[in-house]
């Protein structure tokens, strides 16, 4: 028996990944582990693929349901799309060929905040599950499992699914076993009581996963790395938006709207995130807490370096380089960082309780602070919206942060009109771009107008939002002027030629 | 010294409302009371509105911010924005006069979720409160507070004010004394605790406001009725709807979703609404529960005839003949009612863990699901978002509801793209229109539409709606397929002509 089975009768169990895989039927609805590409089964979505691949070959029809945590790996979203294995998939991922599965109208994609999908499982709302397919570090003698570097969603999948197939991974290190807290006080209305966490690291659950062994069907070992999660050197746009972030923190602080010690961070994933946790390296704050999703090579460096205190999230997502440090210092770490349950993590409950200081990137704003997180010209989905309508409503602060341009300076992110709203100017307070910071607080639409203009766009741009915005003001209704004609104009050029800029002749035809 | 106030200070306190209102300066941040038509000050507004008047004839500027609870009544909105005297308005307000100012670039106005307000006010994003005036149904020797059938933001107006205006109106019955809940357990992170909360009429507080005697520089007595908000008779189309949402519900307790006594309910203001609540009468459900923001005649006649066991609201709006109803019975409604602060009574927090059902009047909604509750054509401010928010992303269920078409036919309520958005198609669920209801849950956007077109569009516009989707579905990324030229032209049209129907020239030139 694997040091890591020792549970006699889930031993007994262990068979290979296409056995494994051989007891997903066409059409289950399968909830797997896996968060920012950690976490995720290895090996027995691989072995799913080749099966429906097999089986489309033979000309029968073969997709299942994908349930995970967030996004996950090649070998999870990749494989499975690749072969048109699924036909539904939630909530968010980031894989290409799942992605390209999406836009193409092959795949159908819902896009759930983070912290409301085991919710949303438990209330019947999504369908049944019929197979969960969890990655774990080890099963203990009394069949409890030590979770991996992602809880996302595992606690419920286990819960609810019919049945249940584990990965048992023997790469990550042993000794992440404690640095879990698994809550298992969540109830369904009416019974649901409080949730008695009032610091970021305080331990409100369990080490361990339960699962009822008689519903575990398969075991399958493994010894992969999770994804690589390259950590890429922040560039100069991204440590100019870094800049402006940590000088407005300073000053909150400086006000007294801020404690000297901040409140707990959370930090999206992206290279202008990374920034940011590289500045608060130097910057003038001490005892840092993080209460995020995932815990990327910015926080561990905090917290490796003693900025920053400790740290919660539901998963840890590290370049290789960062693994083996973390690896290396497991005992430290453990210590310092809790690994929780998305739907904990990201809860609104605790978000507003702890009044988390919330940064995430975005694809594009509008002048009247709108975001749009996901869509790409209206239709076509990016990764999805993820935790950051979690943070961003119940957070203490909100930024939301993007370059001021994309492609090469043809696309504006700061336009007249969105073309997709995840977050409404209802929830919005500080957009970012290199250019400077627009803090919307107390303002009404026309007058965050003006400052996003002046502050965040680019000033290729700004004269034709300017334009945009005083034309808008002298016709209609002024609460939120706007020209509904042109308001999309900039996408739909896009469209048409790749650039938002209009042509020369467009532009005599205006003048 | 009237009955009413019983400190010897704050009885030397009392004066007129023309004199109160003298000590309210230019430039001055004000928090009055009042929410939904009910619980405003009466008096000092009106007399702060001929102040205003008269430095204006005099040729002196004289604005004030007003911040209130929600919207008030002609006595307060009403008369202040007749003589232009607001500079700035939050957040929910219904106020034809101050509506006008607002989308006449006038007045600016902030649109905050109603749960809020209360913690941005209190951690200094909005600025300082120079002056609250708010009304009480009477002092005690102590100087405790009855609050009045509006609690609203009070108990922070009262808090963070510079200076207190208190007015003591000795219309309402005094035995409401006992019926309010104010929690005093709130507080800015990192040092905030659960609010324990779990039955939607425990209470956690305390009867009365507090107030610092010393802060309170004027008291005027009135004698003042809230608005009569009448209440209208369902009407054919509000019945339909109910009838779709009551079929909805029974069905969903059937299918073990809903527990037989359901789950607590929240009914947003209207005729929609009433119609629900009026089915609910003679519907399957018995021991319901209300947890609300303003309890309206409806919900008192689901109370009165035994169907609903008690209900939490943050104010009570109603009718003359409810209002008679209720002071007749006020002893029977005290032990059915609870009346607490709308940062509870909308709190992220209670609204998840209580699993409310959410039903909500709107503007439009799009195929894809994106709703919007205030715009009217993209650019001009119906009402607000008011608490819709703070429900529909919280809540166990929630119902956007519409007629599905206005301007006799000449508007279509369920449009390609909505012309602003105030509640994202990650946050709703169900659309009702009399046409049918569309259960969102588990769909994706391509499915969705499909669905909202064939339940909830009129029949009139179901073809050109079928019409756009169907080509938008020819070209481009297929997540969430959208024409970006067309998207909004129907909007546009309803701008120029009156009506969102293409004219035969129009239409011929597509053909």
């Amino acid at each position: 028996m694997s040091s890591r089975i020792q549970h006699p009768g889930l031993a007994q169990k262990i068979m290979s990944a296409s056995d494994a895989a051989a007891l997903i039927p066409a059409g289950a609805t399968v909830g797997m582990s896996g968060f920012t590409g950690s976490g995720h089964p290895k090996l027995v979505p691989q072995a799913l693929a080749q099966r429906i691949a097999a089986e489309h070959a033979a000309g029968k029809p073969f997709q299942v349901n994908v349930w995970t945590g967030a996004s996950t790996a090649p070998e999870l979203d990749g494989a499975l799309a690749k072969v048109g294995g699924m036909h539904q998939r939630l909530p968010f991922q980031s894989d290409p060929l799942c992605r390209n599965k999406i836009n193409a109208g092959e795949l159908h994609y819902l896009d759930i905040h983070l912290s409301h999908v085991a919710q949303q499982a438990w209330f019947g709302f999504l369908g049944r599950m019929d197979v969960a397919v969890v990655e774990v570090l080890g099963i203990l003698p009394d069949g409890r499992l030590i979770p991996s570097a992602a809880v996302g969603n595992n606690k419920t999948w286990l819960d609810i699914a019919d049945k249940v197939i584990l990965e048992v991974n023997s790469l990550p290190p042993k000794e992440m076993e404690g640095m879990h807290d698994i809550y298992y006080g969540t109830a369904i209305p009416p019974r649901r009581q409080p949730i008695h966490l009032t610091q970021p690291i305080e331990r409100i659950g369990e080490p361990y996963l339960r699962v009822d062994p008689n519903k575990v069907i398969a075991v399958v070992e493994t010894h992969h790395g999770d994804r690589d999660t390259a950590f890429a050197r922040p560039d100069a746009v991204s440590n100019q938006i870094a800049a402006h972030i940590i000088d407005f923190l300073a000053h909150e602080v400086k006000l007294g709207r801020l404690p000297k010690a901040m409140l707990p961070l959370q930090s999206g994933v992206g290279n202008v995130a990374n920034a940011v946790l590289a500045g608060l390296l130097d910057g003038p704050f001490e005892d840092l807490l993080g209460f995020t999703e995932v815990l990327q090579d910015g926080m561990l460096e905090l917290i490796k370096r003693g900025k920053m205190a400790a740290a919660s999230a539901t998963a840890i997502s590290l370049s290789r380089e960062a693994l083996k440090d973390f690896t290396d210092n497991i005992d430290f770490y453990r210590q310092r960082i809790v690994l929780r349950p998305q739907e904990i993590s990201n809860h609104p409950e605790l978000v507003r309780r702890l009044g988390v200081i919330a940064m995430n990137a975005m694809i594009e704003a509008d002048i009247y602070g709108n975001v749009n997180s996901t869509h790409i010209m209206g239709s076509g989905m990016m990764n999805g919206i993820g935790g950051s309508g979690d943070y961003a409503r119940n957070g203490y602060l909100s930024f939301f942060v993007t370059p001021s341009v994309a492609k090469g300076g043809d696309v504006s992110c700061i336009v007249p009109m969105v073309s997709h709203v995840d977050h409404t100017e209802h929830d919005t307070q500080i957009i970012v771009t290199e250019q400077g910071l627009a803090d919307l607080r107390g303002l009404s639409p026309r007058q965050r107008a003006q400052v996003i203009i002046d502050k965040c766009a680019h000033p290729d741009w700004r004269p034709m939002l300017q334009d945009y915005f005083d034309r808008a003001r002298r016709q209609g209704a002024q609460h939120t002027p706007h020209l509904l004609s042109e308001a999309l104009s900039w996408h739909q050029r896009c469209l048409e030629t790749g650039s938002m800029r209009a042509t020369e002749d467009e532009l005599a035809a205006v003048a």
